[in-house]
């Protein structure tokens, strides 16, 4: 659906619901694809929502609408509802994604729910729950189609008209051995096209790239993306397979944690807060600028320091922005460079001193243009070329420590294990700022011999 | 493969390279993934693509290896290569993939290569080159499997084995009535479960989720990803049939917009740089900085036209920084929140208001919080309560202009249709400096009398 017919929906459901036109509301309801209502839910009130919820007819819709849900929206409209209706969907939604939300729950209301929960699907549930939410074995569906190898094409696919008939992504068909190991891959389209009576064995593909349950889901995303599959299998630590990553969580995988980056390197928490409440978004965001806060503080107090040689030449301050911009600029630059080919593989950590002197030599060189014209525009104004000199260093020194910073500091975060995204926030403009506008005044004192 | 195993590839074929050892490079290149070995060809020289590329014997491995390369490195590799060869490699390649490189290439060379190709994959290839490439047109495949409402499962299953053998995401059949145009869907797993003599019609899906030739790709890749599909339907203009758009595209076209934004939003150009060469890499950056640069020369203009008010208080130079700094850093919270909620569909344009007044309302408290914190700071320092008044006066403007251009401009932006990723880079936050710094002057003026 596009943008323009998810705005006529939301209107329309909108008017109704002001119009408390319950008839129309509920065949629209019924009769719009969840993951559309799932927009519309994005931008109603809770009660609205609840309103609309209650129109729902089939437990399959509601938990298609679960499951495409925002995670704030869907914790908000759960709040209240009673235990034993919350059950009843989890039993039709997606292993993965119940297991996802009884994480975000208490303890005792997560249990109370498998309680609730039939015993295969609690039983299912509760294998994810032992794994880290954030790992393969987190997001991995329990459900996949594994055969025997010598089972012949003809069982495979009775097997999938009776066996298999709730697996979600039902175009691989994986081969195990005797002790459940993964031996082989075939796509539902190579059975069909095969005889009847074929061995799984002969036409399988054993080159089956799999991943472990510990694995990052970042590297397991990139993997699905590499390798352009639909889905990858999870094997535990004996190469037992024990579940499947399927392509669409893939992509909300990388479409998250490509928010999370840009959120972090901005500093503006992890989650997009446009959404939450004027004063939940202002505390988010509150710590972020109290590195700020700080850095300008501990900024005032250098340049008080020079504070005598300011007085002798009061025109020194009006160059305090540009050094700190062309700074803080460049230092941007330089890091999200490496943050981002870090996330995406383009760069690799083991090329540290690489990128670093590179950066470097960049910052070097724009500092040495920028620098140049600035101290020009100095001496022009002043004549004085000593002044044009000053500047002109101090935004080429500037300049070549942010781009030396900006690109070591999420190295290092990276080789440590910290999230290279935080390296770039506020704590990092705010270093840059300090740097730039002590080395401006050292050298200012040093060559003006003020 | 892991991190780990790329490394381990990429050191034994450097190692191998430089040892001259082509009978182990010839094993290791013909048994490894094209996938892994376009990784090695990002960390290789020029001159050690083509040792390793002359190595490859199939000519599909070599077409494999061409669609994962980046562009750059498909570029270079490409530029010396005999227009015979590559055609012949190009014949193998997703047709997608072929025209968006023949875009890349000069008219004259383009030509010539799809005069070297067969008839029929050279028109494929020119009917998807006459749409834009970042449009569905651009992106989807012409190869896809489409039967007639009145054919039967069995007659379907004959056709996947003999007619659509060279389709690449056979998961799908798309049913069409007698003008070709698409009235419905089946899974190729519907298809082996139903009795042979079903007719199609009986059991497809008429609620087709489709999309049309000139849809942007963002906005097809948001469709793919909300409805969980594996791909998506391409109709033009009269809803008849001409392609599918698949969900590795979608996951490629998800990466690389999420890489422009985040580049785009610190001007750091569109694509990454860091692989690039320095010259070209410094080249890029440098008129983002340009911007920065303007801007800090009229803060110097601002600040010199206070000269007089700055000699009598010359400690006022001392609180520029952090002014400076506070109001940044907000601001690009504000824009980035608003330019990635634009990106992944969280907010939508008609909220403008709604957003602009929340941006405003938190910049203004945070700007209160950290304006108080800095007045009393100011005041315990130089025991004066009206410098204390002017600098928190001063942080508390700067931060409530900040977040309200921050979100005001993409959102403007957006709507008339410019990029709004653009709106944060280093023009935004030198607006922001300008301003600040502006105000700053204007209270500090107003309130002390100077």
């Amino acid at each position: 659906m596009s943008d323009d017919r998810s705005r006529i929906l939301l209107e329309t459901i909108k008017r109704l619901l002001r119009r408390d036109a319950s008839v129309h509301l509920h065949k629209i309801v019924n009769k719009t694809h969840a993951a559309d209502l799932a927009v519309v839910f994005q931008f109603t009130t809770l009660r609205e929502q609840e309103t609309l919820f209650d129109l729902i007819v089939s437990t399959e819709q509601k938990a298609v609408l679960f499951s495409e849900l925002e995670q704030e929206t869907l914790l908000g409209l759960i709040e209240d509802m009673p235990a034993e209706k919350i059950a009843e969907i989890l039993e039709q939604m997606p292993t993965d994604d119940v297991a996802d939300l009884l994480g975000k729950l208490s303890d005792e209301r997560a249990k109370a729910l498998l309680d609730l929960m039939t015993k295969e699907g609690s039983e299912e549930v509760e294998g994810l729950l032992v794994y880290d939410a954030q790992t393969a074995g987190g997001i991995m569906l329990p459900a996949f189609i594994a055969l025997k190898e010598d089972s012949t094409a003809r069982q495979a696919i009775e097997a999938l008209q009776k066996e298999y008939v709730d697996v979600e992504m039902p175009f691989y068909l994986y081969v195990t051995d005797d002790h459940d190991n993964l031996v082989g891959v075939i796509s539902l389209r190579q059975l069909v096209v095969v005889p009847p009576e074929t061995r799984l064995k002969s036409i399988m593909t054993t080159d089956v790239v799999s991943v472990q349950t510990n694995m990052d889901q970042e590297e397991v995303a990139r993997i699905v993306a590499r390798y352009n599959v639909l889905a990858v299998p999870v094997v535990d630590e004996n190469n037992k397979l024990v579940g499947i990553v399927t392509v669409d969580d893939v992509i909300d995988i990388i479409r998250a944690e490509a928010t999370e980056d840009i959120l972090k390197m901005a500093g503006a928490g992890g989650n997009l807060v446009e959404s939450q409440s004027l004063f939940k978004s202002a505390r988010i965001r509150l710590p972020w600028l109290l590195a700020s806060w700080i850095g300008g503080v501990i900024a005032f107090f250098i340049i008080t320091h020079f504070q005598t040689s300011l007085s002798k030449l009061v025109y020194l301050a009006a160059f305090i922005p540009i050094i700190m911009g062309m700074g803080g600029n460049i230092g941007t630059q330089s890091s999200t460079i490496v943050v981002r080919g870090l996330a995406t593989g383009q760069l690799e950590m083991k090329q540290i001193w690489q990128v670093v002197l590179k950066e470097l030599t960049v910052g070097f060189l724009l500092g040495f243009v920028y620098g140049a014209l600035l101290g020009f525009v100095a001496h022009l104004r002043y004549d004085l070329w000593l002044l044009g000199v000053t500047v002109g260093l101090a935004v080429m020194s500037s300049m070549t420590i942010a781009a030396m910073v900006g690109s070591l500091v999420p190295m290092v975060f990276a080789r440590i294990n910290i999230d290279p995204a935080v390296a770039t926030g506020p704590f990092f403009t705010t270093s840059i700022d300090i740097l730039s506008v002590s080395f401006y005044f050292w050298i200012a004192t040093l060559l003006l011999h003020i």
